[in-house]
């Protein structure tokens, strides 16, 4: 028995988001699907991040069990011969044993990304969000500093959320402008149910002057969720990568 | 009755290319039905580039006659409204009542994208073509000199090809290199039958090193479409630009 990990990219238009759902297809279960039939043993991954539907990956992080002897880092080269071409594993690669991809430290790092111009081009439909309202930059930076850090982030996230607590760290924050994009990037240690969405959503919101910077801080302190701006649509969203500590992956398996 | 020019942008992946078909829907067809039922009148429209199925274009130009009275600069607003979203109207405008958009002096630009790493990305699998073998940018560029000015670019199109005369003039060719992006842009008066396709997948050969850079003078010369590379795939090629003369768009309607 091995644990392999693989990296996973995938375009979510398609897919009712990443976990496993009674009706409809997700990554996970294309994943499980190929997977089994590649190895001819049933096979459940665990993933790290459970995106939502029409979010997109570069780098999701899955890990699954095996009897079978192909090494871990050929396992790419014969899974993404299965995939459907809206899902290519960038890498797999064998792990401890115990390695588990929620149940350790990690910093995920998210990209929403903004199409500001006058007419949506019709290429980036379904992996950008489209604005024609032009967004005032500098202020969504200056809105961007009172996000970092340690906060209750519960006016950032869905009521629906689960969580047992809402208190998130948010490394890094940067809104980037190379006409006619709008990047939006966010390094934290966790997020909660759409907070990331939320949080573009807000800042989307500052862009257009409908709130002021400031007004982040007072949003954070209400802890209500109708403070803040409007969950931004899935398709501009894509989780870019997950870091695990230095030597937690290379142990010997 | 007045002439009014579309500056048109769309992902080709969904049609069969930009002309009328008796069997399967085009861009041409997209937009003559939703012209007709935006001004209540049969419209037709003339466009400048006949792409084909899967090529994508930023801006390809048509224009139509109307009796309608929208002005001209309102309609990209209108018919976007009706349009699928893969296809999006990016500027209109009244014209003069003799401009043609193919019997006139132009300048096309058109570019072909390359993805070149060691596994596709899931959201350019429709947008962009695929290698992992590592492209060497600069016996491509090497090779580039070899097709500027007018040729009779034979080898270079497609034996379907019924064009009066297969004499073209190139412009400018250039090869960009971002990694992981090869971007090959191509400026000319007029191109044959999968000319840009056949040039771009030759120059990809000759970045395998499976063609000389020089090979393309004598390619040129044999006339013989099978010394030429293969026909690189649809999904690459995006039709940037169409300029026309100075003064040509906005004399008097």
């Amino acid at each position: 028995m091995k644990r392999i990990m693989l990296v996973v990219a995938y375009e979510g238009t398609a897919y009712c988001g990443w976990q496993l759902q009674p009706n409809g297809n997700t990554i996970e279960a294309e994943l499980n699907t190929h997977l089994s039939q590649l190895f001819g043993e049933k096979i459940q991954v665990i993933g790290a991040s459970r995106t939502d539907a029409g979010v997109h990956a570069l780098g999701n992080v899955a890990v699954f069990d095996t009897h079978g002897r192909m090494p871990g880092e050929k396992v790419s080269y014969a899974l993404n011969q299965r995939l459907p071409k809206d899902i290519v594993v960038q890498k797999s690669m064998e792990v401890a044993a115990d390695f588990h991809p929620r149940r350790c430290e990690s910093i995920k790092t998210y990209e929403y990304r903004i199409l500001n111009r006058e007419f949506p081009l019709p290429m980036y439909r379904d992996t950008a969000c489209f604005t024609y309202e032009k967004l005032d930059v500098s202020a969504m930076r200056e809105a961007c500093g009172f996000f970092l850090g340690e906060h209750d982030f519960k006016a950032f996230c869905s009521v629906k959320t689960q969580a047992a607590t809402t208190v998130r760290t948010i490394y890094g924050l940067t809104v980037e402008e190379k006409e006619p994009w709008v990047r939006i990037q966010v390094k934290g240690n966790g997020f909660l149910y759409n907070m990331v969405r939320i949080i573009a959503g807000t800042l989307m919101e500052v862009g257009r002057h409908r709130y002021a910077p400031q007004d982040v801080e007072k949003i954070l302190e209400s802890k209500e969720r109708e403070m803040a701006g409007p969950t931004a649509p899935a398709c501009g969203l894509t989780l870019l990568s997950i870091e695990y500590p230095e030597g937690l992956l290379n142990r010997p398996t």
